[in-house]
């Protein structure tokens, strides 16, 4: 990377910082219907920020949130490289959990607390003040850039792919970035070549037509609570495994390089299980806890109501209870299929006595990228110069960015995963951070990764992944 | 009953209600620490209405909400009689759910609906205006009367029973009466001669510190949802029987008479599934709705709360799960003895990952009253004069009122049980009401009962309970 561009980087740094929190400040819940103002302020900030770049900017209206979309198109010859991420974010409850609220974007210990921080608006700013730099300093960038940043990740990305669809043609790019992953770990960068896919469902079960006294009606009717229960209850066997019928037909089985591949990255499951403050480690029985996390479906619940949740007992049947599932998937397991497949056997499973209803939230299939691809190789080179690290690990999430799939389908491009943050930075949980030391390499490393895929050679062939494990 | 007494009933039957709506504004929620004011000020209303009759009254402050105590003494050689009753009420959530405020009184169609209407403030307040009715009209009344009106019967009498022993002496009476329960059916009233006991407890399962990133995480943690409802599964046996060890050991079976006598009844299982708007009763194997209402025991959740609950899907690993859970008990079981044993079994059932923290609220036994004392005939003639009815139902009841347990035992007196409003009240639930010509009708009988209270002849021998069934 030139040394201009990367002394405008350091030079800026803390405005940088300061227009993040600004960003950051904009409660761009896109779960909530009450945030939906929120949402187009979100879209608005990201708007300009690339428009006063100078690029041709425009908000696009969805059915549901606005995605923003620009195109810097001045490098003929160049690759086209599309950035896509979010800036909508999880809902920040339990709030009594933050230290400071999750709207006042506050720095502790070097580093920033606010919800978004790190999923996704810290890790989408910094390929748009990359962009900044390259532009500010060198005046034009040496690739062609189209940004597509959308306010419905957190909620199944349901406009996106009419998008993308519709634009076909306009979209067309060499290869997409996106930065919604995590390193390995702390200094150890990492490029994610895996993703689980994803299900989402919702189930109520309803009883009575209302709460009932538990004195005078309790052990005469079905207990809404306790159908659930029992309904969950019979999702796992006791070995950890999923009971769904035909959940484990497709999945593609780990091959032994791969698991010892795994082994080597020497995860220390002492530090994993002091950091969550569990005791053990549970899962399906056989798999390791990485192959757990990356490489294994599972079916969990996100969250579970029934009846009364105030302060001390009261004495009531509840007339409805409500579960949220969702299930991560790897390749090849089919999302709809497996949505359907839930749906039968969680209606098999409810009690004759009370009355069942399935909502299907979003889904997406896994995604493995090829290792071996020279776009892989460009990442790992302007990781390491901006890191100053020797080796850029080769890992798999399991989480699920199921745009991923979605440019594979429409677009057919591969997608280069480049996580900036850690793990631990609380994404989806009270306190969510980025460290403001990765935030800054991770622009570095941006504006270094626009020369690298300008530098790529043609078939690729010729960059070597040595260093990449 | 003198026929100047039922005339002042009549004319000022609209005042009365104008003074219970204004009783009902006081949103008296025992469980809610934020009510603690409300429940002082619940208090300063009975309070007011019974020194203002002249009785001596005091508010006795407790290490939760004040009782108040009142007692008129001017019958000498008369029976005494402790009025029992309570000013608090349950929580009105879900609010959305009432059609009108539930701490705005309203009339429709007959009825009074506000939290407390029927549970326990309209039923308590017929015995403070009987009173009035006498001392205001006939200047005494035929019996010495005691009232006994606390606020802490929704959240288990907590205070009610060191009140009682500390006072034993100056609390000496003939007999209790208690207006708490239902009639059997519309225009069917009732005296209720048994009660089932209750305990409640809350479970809180916990596993990761914090909610964490079902993608990231899920599958390699224990689900502290997951784990709770494999817990509250196990509760119950695939035939509706309770599963903790030992729960039936202690349970008195019904006699052959008792189950025809309830047979009698002629229950409408058609009416009460229409009601609740179930399309079918569930309950132990074995047993008919009746007896599983009223004799029988239970394990019942009565509320259920893990992760995110609110709108749309949200991504996580919750990081706890709590349950509620009170168990209805029949004679002879011990609440102390199975809150142990659900202790055990909730804690022998969490999964080893997961920490476990358990808290016991109330307990009290079943109680059965002997349906041949004299007082049941007493009150049974008052009843039949105020509804013009020629028969009483003789009932039991699935609900707990702890302190008659208790009056058994500090005082050594039997409770009257005598209920005034409908189980289709929607006591403990949105839009809880009570009929005004219920609440008229309970005002006469209760003005009656003195009179034949103190009618009774000194062994209730000769009093027939030929009309009671």
């Amino acid at each position: 990377m030139l040394t201009t561009v990367s002394k405008y980087l350091d030079q800026h740094a803390d405005r940088f910082l300061e227009e993040l929190k600004e960003f950051l400040r904009i409660p761009t819940v896109s779960a909530d219907p009450e945030c939906k103002p929120h949402l187009i302020r979100g879209a608005e900030f990201v708007y300009k920020q690339l428009a006063d770049l100078g690029m041709k900017a425009e908000i696009v209206p969805t059915a549901g949130h606005p995605i923003v979309y620009a195109e810097w198109l001045g490098a003929p010859g160049a690759p086209t490289v599309m950035v896509y991420g979010h800036y909508d974010v999880q809902p920040p409850d339990p709030l009594d959990l933050w230290t400071t609220p999750p709207f006042e974007p506050t720095v502790r210990d070097g580093k920033l607390y606010a919800r978004g921080a790190t999923d996704d608006k810290g890790q989408v700013f910094t390929h748009i003040k990359s962009a900044e730099a390259w532009l500010k300093t060198v005046g034009k960038l040496p690739v062609n850039l189209k940004y597509v940043i959308e306010g419905e990740e957190e909620v199944g990305s349901r406009n996106l792919e009419d998008f993308l669809a519709a634009r076909k043609e306009s979209l067309s790019c060499d290869v997409a970035v996106v930065s919604d992953t995590s390193q390995y770990a702390p200094n150890q960068p990492a490029i994610t070549y895996g993703l689980r896919g994803i299900l989402a469902v919702e189930v109520t079960v309803t009883g009575p037509k209302k709460d009932l006294h538990s004195g005078v009606f309790g052990g005469a009717v079905m207990n809404p609570a306790t159908g659930l229960a029992r309904m969950i209850a019979s999702l796992h066997d006791d070995h950890g495994r999923v009971r769904i019928p035909g959940f484990y037909d497709a999945v593609q089985p780990l091959s032994d390089a791969e698991r010892q591949q795994f082994l080597d990255l020497n995860f220390d499951e002492a530090a994993f299980k002091a950091e969550l403050g569990i005791s053990e480690v549970f899962g399906e029985e056989g798999f390791t806890t990485l192959e757990r996390r990356w490489a294994r479906p599972t079916c969990e619940v996100n969250g579970l109501v029934s009846g009364y949740t105030g302060v001390g007992p009261k004495t009531i049947v509840p007339s409805k209870a409500t579960v949220k599932i969702t299930c991560r998937l790897v390749p090849t397991q089919d999302p709809h299929q497996l949505t359907e497949a839930l749906h039968q056997y969680l209606k098999a499973q409810c009690p004759p006595s009370l009355s069942f209803e399935f909502t299907s939230y979003h889904g997406c299939p896994a995604f493995v990228f090829d290792p071996n691809s020279p776009y892989i190789e460009a990442a790992a080179e302007a990781i390491r110069e901006a890191w100053g690290v020797q080796q850029v690990r080769l890992i798999r999430e399991g989480g699920s960015i199921p745009v991923v799939q979605t440019f594979k389908d429409v677009l057919g491009v591969d997608t280069l995963l480049l996580g900036w943050g850690q793990n631990t930075d609380n994404l989806h949980s009270p306190n969510e951070h980025f460290s403001i030391a990765d935030f800054h390499r991770g622009t570095k490393a941006s504006a270094s990764l626009w020369a690298k895929l300008a530098a790529m050679q043609g078939d690729g062939s010729a960059a070597s992944a040595a260093n990449v494990c």
